[in-house]
């Protein structure tokens, strides 16, 4: 992996946390998501559960659905996601289903991440297609993405 | 459990049958799914991925959507769905995030079912909440739950 991948996987990466400041401003947890392909944003999406009262509506979702209704198509083959926190199960789910190509995620979630943490759905051998994944360190703002959500439950106490 | 509840589950079954026939006029893999709340249907869902062009268009989520929606609500509690295939990892992460109370499916998905065939995402204690679980056998109508899928599958070979 070059200098050029590191460099769009941060500048990517960083228009996913924009998307997170865009649900922290409504009061949503603070998570964002955006997708890619060939090297262009086609789709963003910010969490807005209660916003919407949809309990779907986390911010893979919110931008799965932008993306399809985009390319007119309900397979989002050859895309890619980032996003600033590991998936849960609905939203690796929907990432296998769509038939992504590789999720880029920011921070771990330990208490409820499918690609690693708690599932292994995304990349597993026994559904008809896998997702590559990649994240999770600083070289994807790990720091940065975890601590939008930190200050977000802090100053909710 | 007696005979009230047995007939109580094979009638929303039958229910949840009826949306599946609707996706199947539609040409999209008959699947279909109902909610049910202090024993009154609250909403009815059928898969429109193609229709819609959104992979996540699945029985379950369409109807998760509409029912937050009535109630003004992106929790689910109480809430009961029937749904004519074991939900993939998506729609049982879905019924998760909504803390529905328990999902009743028709047959079992062997190659993506997420409550019990492929992964165990439902009733899951490592998540911070549990949906009760039954299904997959003829007291839920488990043969014309999948009658309906081979069948639309056969004539489209």
């Amino acid at each position: 992996m070059g200098n050029k991948q590191i460099l769009d996987d941060k500048y990517f990466m960083l228009q996913a946390l924009k998307e997170a400041y865009k649900a922290k401003n409504a009061m949503e947890i603070p998570i964002g998501a955006i997708i890619v392909k060939d090297y262009k944003i086609i789709s963003r999406g910010f969490n807005k559960c209660i916003t919407l009262s949809d309990p779907t509506a986390h911010a893979e979702i919110q931008a799965i659905k932008k993306a399809a209704k985009k390319l007119k198509n309900y397979r989002l083959n050859d895309c890619f996601m980032y996003v600033t926190i590991e998936p849960c199960a609905m939203c690796a789910g929907a990432l296998v289903n769509a038939r992504f190509k590789k999720v880029i995620f920011g921070a771990f979630n330990n208490k409820a991440g499918a690609c690693k943490s708690v599932f292994r759905i995304i990349s597993n051998k026994k559904l008809n297609h896998q997702v590559k994944i990649a994240g999770g360190n600083e070289k994807y703002l790990s720091i940065q993405c975890a601590s939008i959500i930190k200050n977000f439950f802090r100053r909710k106490i």
